[in-house]
């Protein structure tokens, strides 16, 4: 016999074996595809993938992207679920997090358990039950942080499994039909990201970056999926107005900055979104790819940045570690043994409206898995709910008044990091 | 902003860290304790811990448990919580499991985070965030356990700690406090376990083991906690007729059996169960230690048995396994990798109405936690469902006409196993 709250929750979950249902738009769209040459806009459903703004306040700005999954209300932070499951957390934690956009990658669901797999499976939505939007990137930022068995060509990439070392080959082809295998709402182009100190190769990497977008808009035959350009460059400024004038160029139904968050300082990271997200159109959406930290999620939204992305809430809550007001805590501290207080007072996460530091520091030190699932749900709460609170400041016209603030409540909580991305997140 | 299913959970969760409300029983009682000599019954509250049978069939029982936190209805079967939580599981997937009790260890919570600390911040039930019954054992079978690092005298054990290899000391009366600052419902005398087949060893053990029963019946203060004996004996009919016996001499509130599952076959600790339940009182509740598997949880309901715990559906999820009506699963089987079924057709368990078996082989193959959790749903989920079936069947007369099927259906799903216990679970 089921408690009385289980039975409500098994009545409003929602996410039903028997009862799920995948909208097939896939199928029904793929009979009206118009094939688009370099440059000329694909037909996408008029009623999918539609941006509209609704507030405006300096560069920050909200909006709403439709996708076929349900409408995203942007500035938004996508929790990332590397091999389609945001690690440690149920769907249904999830959800409760507020979260509306999760990320998949690409790579890691190709090699395990294979995108035609997933695709037999009805796609990754189904897989994973997971019923609101869903982006997955193209592998392409994988592939080329495993430096060491990897060889790139002008046609694509050959590299070896960091699983099995078998080889296998990825091609802006390859990328959108494993991208189409799996399904996500918003899919995106295969694109070189290159070491951000290294000048003179940047050039090379974003023509190849560019080249690549032109076969990928062609490559793409699915109508219920939005790919997002890429615009590269490195840290030079003018390459990277060049590259956004040509993505946008490209009329892709949004358009991601990614080469950002890879090693270069926060402040050439503020130069080059101050020199990219002026040049792009204004009516299609923004994703800063694998950004960031609490105080990167403000510094990108007040330069016009509408989707983020980042692995760090769950790697640092597998690391112990907890976003709050008072600074990064690091829950093995002696210091919690005794303390009653939650994480953070003003967090409304089922972590902190249940838990003490001192239950979770003793989850902490007998290495209990709980601990991590208790750290995930708090950190990523944290950004979901900083990023809502940007987006409500923007729409009544506050948002400007309280940048110093935000910044200044959030400082030192988390150095950035995208590295060791391919051993899991 | 919450979603609105978050805010539902929110609302109906219960369980706010700043409304939580201990039930501070523990004070007024102690008020009113009175020390009661060695066989004389202590007082304890007349609302609390009475045991009333609601219905019979053959020596299969229902009942209820009154205790501060709550009725239990019996028979139950409690999760083990070993370090104050089920592991993988928060407080509220515990509880839509349809969990009433849970168990906690004793000796481990000594060692982490020492129970003196979970004494000052408010007890176990507070620490751990479960507002229902809490059980706890003495410690006894982990310190007997460690065979290689302790030393047995008649008044108690020295003991090295299987963390850091410190020198501790366990006697019936420092079990009981410690048993009083965790604070549990349901507390456990002091025994010791033998090896089942060291049969002259076995009244060494039994008659220590009613000494100190006797001991920790004086030793014991707060009246909010029922402290069960346990029946000792190994597997010897004489001496579990002589355990039970004096064991129900001492008119504590509910009665253990012990020493079962430890290493000797179904059949004997079919004939103990024979034996010893025949001879306890009808109006206690019987609590069958660290049993079992579903045909073991069959078998003890119908020779009269009332609370059960084991910690094999929580072990056996990290190991990629899941009871099923099939037999025991292995996802780690290739045979999974398309299946799109759920574990169990019957079962409804958020993990059975919500995932394939083809997404749970892939979280196994790719070492994600969330595979622990959800299998430990699962397989949690499947062991009260049979409890609580076998409840409805006694209350409606059909309970002996079932068994046979149930056993059938549960066949071979488990070997049983209390093996490397004190590491973890």
């Amino acid at each position: 016999m089921y408690s009385r709250s289980a039975r409500r929750s098994l009545l409003s979950s929602g996410l039903g074996l028997n009862t799920w249902l995948v909208p097939r738009l896939g199928q029904r769209f793929l009979a009206r595809r118009r094939r688009g040459a370099a440059g000329q806009p694909l037909l996408y459903n008029e009623h999918v993938f539609e941006f509209t703004r609704t507030a405006q306040q300096g560069r920050a700005r909200t909006g709403v992207f439709r996708t076929s999954h349900g409408d995203l209300l942007t500035p938004v932070f996508a929790p990332v679920g590397t091999l389609a499951t945001v690690k440690t957390l149920t769907p249904a934690q999830v959800d409760e997090l507020g979260a509306t956009l999760v990320l998949a990658n690409s790579y890691h669901l190709y090699l395990r358990p294979g995108d035609d797999v997933v695709s037999e499976l009805g796609g990754l939505h189904r897989f994973m039950r997971w019923p609101r939007p869903l982006l997955t990137d193209s592998g392409g930022f994988q592939v080329f942080s495993l430096s060491q068995t990897r060889k790139i060509d002008d046609d694509g990439v050959t590299f070896q499994s960091h699983i099995d070392g078998s080889t296998h080959r990825f091609t802006p082809q390859r990328a959108i039909r494993i991208q189409e295998n799996l399904g996500a709402d918003i899919i995106m182009a295969f694109d070189e990201c290159s070491d951000p100190n290294d000048h003179a190769y940047s050039r090379i990497a974003m023509e190849r970056t560019h080249r690549w977008a032109e076969i990928c808009v062609r490559a793409k035959r699915r109508a219920d999926q939005a790919l997002f350009g890429i615009v590269q460059g490195g840290v030079n400024p003018d390459l990277r107005a060049e590259s956004a004038r040509f993505i946008a160029s490209l009329d892709t139904p949004g358009i991601a900055i990614g080469g950002l968050s890879v090693g270069e300082t926060k402040a050439e990271m503020h130069a080059m979104l101050d020199v990219v997200t002026p040049l792009l159109p204004e009516d299609k959406p923004r994703y800063l790819m694998g950004v960031g930290t609490p105080e990167d999620l403000i510094d990108g939204v007040r330069r016009g940045v509408d989707i983020f992305d980042c692995v760090l809430p769950t790697r640092l809550a597998r690391h112990n570690a907890a976003f709050s007001s008072e600074g990064r805590l690091n829950l093995m501290n002696a210091s919690f043994a005794r303390d009653e207080r939650p994480l953070d007072q003003d967090c409304d996460c089922y972590t902190c409206r249940t838990f003490t530091r001192a239950y979770l520091r003793h989850l902490v030190v007998a290495k209990e898995l709980l601990a991590g699932t208790l750290l995930s749900i708090h950190n990523l709460r944290a950004l979901i709910r900083l990023v809502d609170e940007m987006r409500g400041c923007i729409i009544d016209g506050t948002f400007e008044s309280k940048v110093d603030g935000w910044l200044d409540q959030w400082q030192g909580n988390a150095e950035r990091s995208n590295k060791e991305i391919v051993n899991g997140e």
